[in-house]
């Protein structure tokens, strides 16, 4: 019987589990993130009863992560503000305890890989996981691959109009202070208006701003990606009726142009919730290992 | 003898020729765009007589264009200011003259393709080629496919900051005002300055700001598609010293995120000029044409 591993590790949580599929996710753990070396030995250690049936493992982690097969430090996290991680090397480890396929990929291209296979963009070729949660990052698979230039995607630090007298918030970005991430994350919201957005009521101008911040990233990932679908996730995403604002500010934006078909009506099938919830990342990465052994 | 037909449709003039590569492009043809039967009769019949030798025509032309081959309008210009261009099927007429593949596609999107066949992208798998002039617009490739997913790409149209106080102009873009091509196309400076960028002195302040928007531009390419490498193209973009100002620009901005290596220099290899100069269109559509025979 043929057995897929899958690691989820966040800043602080790693998720594990084995399986085929969504219908068969078994012995999921949940092990808290400390330092590189007890965290991955623990996962280790949870897939080694499962050895001789695992075909491959597929990781999605926070970022960033250097996926450049050609580069000296592939398979690690260059930098990060997580103490103690920067530098470690995610692939390693696990190549050499199990000597099989390893995929390693974003939290976000992962979930969006799971989305792909099993959640709200099956069918598609071209689409994008966008999170906005503790940071704003994007996942996007084109043309079925998930894609990897010059680094794997950053969509949290594009630049989006700023009005101060609007918005006098200066953004929360170390790097660029009012990039889409420094104006639209949770940390941001909670910075700017003193409490965290899960506290803000229905009627807070917190989030007619935030629909209008994440509608501008929205337009812009459309005109340079061109999805089919954008999937917005993450906690702060939750919110309800945040969606349905964020729709009506992308269609005034666009004001018709593109003229595509598909962007027509009032995009509710353009941009969507995910399906997989927070299984998403876990079972992104089980796709991933699916893809690796295949 | 193989031959390949290769045609840019543009707004004031078609180019056709044919020829098997940059240093076989015979009896190139320039035909004043005026109506579309008129003009595609006249390109028709500047193939008639190697009819034999064509194995496939490519078409780079001016957009939109719907190239969506499910759509009922596949082929065609949906709107366009061009008068009587707008619903002109632009396949038909030659699949009805030589019964041999035909492809379409963007005119910055066959600059792109021709750009990686024989130009300054040559051994990448995905990047960008944005031309700045009239209008602004942006071909990619990604893992070595021209880029299309709900839409084929239009990167003028994203949003970008507008500092209404250091430049209270108001944009040209008649959908948007003040999207990228509203603020820094050819059009846009000339109406900002009352003068062709061609005519603006070195030390004008109109070059600090263009190089600011389109710097502005080029993050935002950078994080949501990851090129490899951007061309910078166009009438504007030949602006002596325009480049090296963006490519400064574009690393202030970014302040060492993303870490990708390849962006640590001076950006000397990451944002360049076009290498084939105008035949870039026309080469474009002749790659185009020779990935349709093959
Ligand atoms: N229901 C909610 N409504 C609005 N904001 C929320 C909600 N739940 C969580 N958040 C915010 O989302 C952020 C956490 O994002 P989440 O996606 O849950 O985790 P992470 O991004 O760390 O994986 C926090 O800033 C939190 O305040
Ligand atoms: N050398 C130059 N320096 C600056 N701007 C130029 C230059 N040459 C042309 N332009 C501007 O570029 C625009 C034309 O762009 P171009 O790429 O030549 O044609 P098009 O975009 O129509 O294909 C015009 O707005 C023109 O003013
Ligand atoms: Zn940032
Ligand atoms: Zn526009």
């Amino acid at each position: 019987m043929s057995l897929y591993g899958a690691v989820e590790a966040g800043g602080t949580k790693f998720l594990c589990a084995v399986g085929t599929g969504p219908d068969h996710l078994e012995a999921i753990l949940r092990i808290p993130t400390t330092t590189p070396d007890e965290t991955l030995a623990r996962v280790i250690a949870f897939f080694r009863p499962f050895a001789g049936a695992l075909k491959a493992i597929g990781i999605g982690s926070f970022g960033p992560l250097d996926l450049d097969p050609t580069s000296p430090t592939f398979g690690t996290i260059p930098t990060t503000p997580k103490p103690g991680w920067s530098g470690t090397n995610l692939l390693w480890p696990f190549q050499e305890a199990f000597g099989i396929p390893i995929g390693l990929t974003t939290d976000v291209q992962a979930a969006a890989l799971g989305e792909g296979r099993w959640g709200a963009a099956q069918g598609l070729h071209t689409f994008v996981y966008l999170t906005v949660g503790t940071g704003i990052g994007g996942g996007a698979i084109v043309h079925g691959r998930m894609l990897h230039g010059v680094w794997h995607p950053e969509m949290g630090h594009i630049r989006i109009p700023h009005d101060w007298e609007r918005d006098p918030f200066p953004g929360v970005c170390p790097f660029h202070g009012d990039c889409l991430e420094g104006l639209a994350s949770g940390p941001a919201m909670a910075a700017r208006w003193g409490q965290p957005p899960e506290a803000l009521p229905p009627d807070h101008p917190a989030w007619e701003l935030e629909a209008e911040y994440l509608a501008l990233g929205l337009v812009n990932i459309l005109c340079i990606l061109t999805p089919q679908r954008i999937l917005l996730g993450g906690g702060v995403a939750q919110h309800p009726g945040l969606l349905p604002r964020v729709r009506e500010r992308m269609r005034a934006l666009l004001n018709r142009y593109l003229p595509a078909p598909a962007l027509e009506g009032d995009l509710e099938t353009y941009v969507m919730p995910p399906a997989l919830g927070e299984r998403a990342g876990l079972l992104g990465a089980l796709a991933l290992a699916m893809e690796m052994a295949s």
